[in-house]
């Protein structure tokens, strides 16, 4: 490998590491992230968690919705999670909250996406999680390793493909229990929160309404200025702590500069107790990047990550260099730990959605002209085709999203087009850079929190939860009631109409 | 071949002939239906018709959109024609008026749907015609040979394929010529109006509103009557004339009758001057279902071919037995010849549209509990779905166009979603059995005319139209107009949004 190919590999890696720090609301713990393995304890008491009233079964998918060729019509299990225990019936025309799975296995979104059981009472709703192709036990080709093995196999792992998937699998619920009349609503965060969003657009007459919570649809083409993650980011260590954005600033040179002295990889090795000797500065910056991202995407309450960081590295005791405090930034997010993993442990979630960004989920992320707390790091979209097609043997198509979905314009172009989504945000969360902030007609609605994070809406409810917190999950369920409501009133005029009309 | 197995490919093909008796509007007059050669001398007129305002362009386009494999990277040339003489220019956002080809090549449409030149004037608008992948000059794979020879390459032909090719060519048109600004308004006719339809509802964020002409998107699973088509075709015969209608009721059992005497069907050859001898009777019966079914569809002014078969029929001197009523009413229909070809010829539409309707665009059309003038015909999907397995390697997916497209509870689903769609019929047209008759919304409306026949309104103007077609044609472009107007003063009301807010 040449020196010049190996630039383009580095900054393309560097690209395509910002863009895999993109979890499902499911994993909106940093417990899951890839890279953070801290609390995967805690993921393991999920089968624990998911009481009897969930119920799996398997859909036999089609593996190519868009073409008729004679490998179109292989099929793959796909796996549904239902929970009939708060469902009105059909014969009530009583609600289906449907969870489109992202970028994961489905388990951690049983627990982990508190929005459908906390309102299924009194929306009296059947519940259904539906597993994303290529993800957890809904892989086609027999196995994960053969259906990621080459192109040919890879290529039909996409977001159409999954939203024609999700399609048939609730055309499929809705027809076997007779309730071709219960609207349903499709929920989804992050990834999955756009694919609620093109649902609703694509496919009106399965979704009444969609809650697309932390959506960053406009994160495609030129929509979004590519600094626009990490200005957040920024933002948000600065707002907890100008000490600390200084701090972190001014670290990135300084592990540079012990970096190029005799045996510096050592020495920061040493400082950052690394549980391997680095092998080169950028794996340390890396990890520091991306923890600080993380902390401030999933900036919740009670803990507030990016409080917690700031306080280990304005806490360190007085007179403590540059590097010590970001030190004890890391140890006062992580833990008191023997030591501090600092490699890339590749994970289902990880590998999945690097082939996703590198095959049309292209968000151009990157630090352009920088006005951030990081080092400057462009994004290229010439080395970013160039790293996934020698990565992947076909490149990217990176417009297709804004063909198929849209994105430009979206306020003239869905204001009298389209209705019943919620585009929810966190303004603290990096993503809501791309996210969709105004209103764009009566019922294309966007709600948004000043303090809030990545997905927090759709987590759980928690006695701890502030006030805005809960009236932003309030406000929601009052616009998806008058959905319903509005409904329930359509369907009876229709009905009326057909009775009495013909 | 045994009995049982004949039995089943008669019925399906039975089924089939029905279906691909459905022509684009361009190939309106019956002069280039599949078997219907008389008229084909004016066809090649076309070229020296077509002025030297129409260019041709071909763009490179993508075979496979929704997959990422290899195989999904083969372009191939599509032809597209744009004419400028009437356009008002980028800088002044003059609209886009775009043809989307159907199931034939593109040239005929150039000339034989005036909706676009008549109006280009009025609305100082660029127009732009598409041509159907896999039909004319738009064949990937190298030749149509090549492209329809197997399964393989077959699976690619298909509508969601075919509404993103269109998506691709206007997105680049408008790049192209700086136009992001300028409305698209989609124009289509019967196969044609329902991509027509259906791409406003896909692509908002490319086409501003569509006209949907004569398109029975309303003829799959069991959302019309199967009889729909053929209830009309003998209703309009019946307002016709009574008699008429009476005796083409009784023709078929004495077809029949005389078929199953000695020499039956050289009888029958000789009665009806068929140009070769008939090898089953149902060679003339399906030779006359057919030509009184395209009478029916195309029953304009100012020629009303309905009114010249049933003026050959009741016109017959007195005394004529049955089938030398229905000679005469073939005579007066087709001219006098020197015999009459009842046998199909295949064309590129009708082998295309024969791949069509055996893979997705399955029309469950027949005569089940049987109130019409023919025979009965039920529809059987399971025959259709062997015959079709059996000519084509893949069987059809016939859920899917509702599955995409939506399609039941229409008003319902429809109502509080979408915006600027018109769907215009003519009543006397058999496929407006399965279209949208009703306005669904203040912006998705239905323009029908009584006398109206298929693809009427979008056919050249003339001096001989009648009134009533005249006031169609003047809604549908007020409408139009009205459309375009508002999304000047939306584009007006986001620019100083821009300006003043930000």
């Amino acid at each position: 490998m040449n020196s010049s190919s190996l630039t383009i590999s580095l900054q393309w890696l560097l690209s395509l590491i910002f863009l895999i720090i993109f979890p499902t609301c499911a994993t909106a713990t940093p417990s899951k992230l890839p890279r953070l393995s801290t609390i995967l304890r805690e993921s393991e008491t999920f089968s624990e968690l998911i009481s009897e009233d969930f119920q799996t079964f398997f859909y036999n998918q089609t593996l190519d919705h868009f073409n008729y060729r004679p490998e179109s019509y292989y099929t793959f299990q796909q796996r549904y999670v239902m929970n009939f225990k708060y469902w009105g019936g059909a014969n009530a025309s009583a609600p289906i909250f449907a969870y489109l799975g992202a970028e994961a296995a489905l388990d951690s979104a049983l627990t982990g996406v508190g929005f459908l059981v906390d309102n299924a009472l009194q929306f009296k709703a059947l519940l259904v999680y539906i597993e994303h192709r290529y993800y957890g036990q809904s892989i086609p080709f027999g196995s994960r390793e053969e259906a990621l093995k080459n192109a040919s196999t890879r290529g039909y792992f996409n977001s159409a493909q999954a939203i024609a998937d999700y399609a048939e699998v609730l055309e499929y619920i809705k027809k076997k229990l007779l309730a071709e009349n219960s609207p349903v609503i499709v929920i989804g965060g992050s990834y999955g929160g756009m694919l609620a969003s093109w649902f609703r657009l694509k496919y009106p007459h399965v979704a009444l309404g969609a809650l697309a919570s932390s959506a960053p649809i406009l994160y495609f083409d030129d929509i979004t200025p590519q600094n626009g993650y990490y200005s957040i980011v920024t933002k948000d260590f600065r707002e907890a702590s100008e000490s600390c954005y200084s701090t972190i600033r001014e670290s990135w040179s300084e592990i540079d500069r012990v970096a190029s002295e005799p045996n510096g990889l050592s020495i920061l090795s040493k400082k950052f107790n690394t549980c391997a000797e680095l092998n080169k500065s950028y794996e340390l910056k890396d990890y520091l990047e991306t923890m600080y991202a993380v902390a401030a995407q999933y900036n919740h309450p009670p803990k507030y990550p990016v409080t917690m960081v700031c306080g280990g590295i304005d806490g360190a005791p007085e007179g403590s260099d540059i590097l010590s405090r970001i030190f004890a930034g890391v140890v006062a997010y992580r833990g008191n730990r023997s030591c501090y993993n600092t490699s890339v442990n590749p994970t289902e979630t990880s590998e999945g959605w690097r082939w996703q960004t590198c095959s049309e989920m292209v968000m151009p992320i990157g630090r352009g002209d920088n006005d951030t707390m990081f080092p400057p790091s462009p994004f290229n979209l010439t080395t970013f085709i160039q790293g996934c097609t020698s990565l992947y043997d076909v490149p990217p198509r990176p417009h297709w999203i804004t063909s198929y979905y849209g994105g430009h314009d979206i306020k003239l172009i869905l204001h009298r087009f389209a209705s019943n989504i919620i585009f929810s945000n966190g303004l603290r969360d990096p993503y809501s850079s791309a996210g969709v902030l105004k209103n764009i007609s009566l019922t294309v609605l966007a709600i948004h929190t000043v303090n809030g994070s990545h997905c927090l809406d759709i987590l759980p409810a928690n006695s701890t939860d502030p006030e805005w917190l809960i009236m932003q999950r309030r406000t929601e369920v009052e616009i998806i009631e008058s959905w319903i409501t509005q409904y329930y009133a359509d369907l009876d005029a229709t009905r009326k109409r057909t009775m009495f009309e013909y």
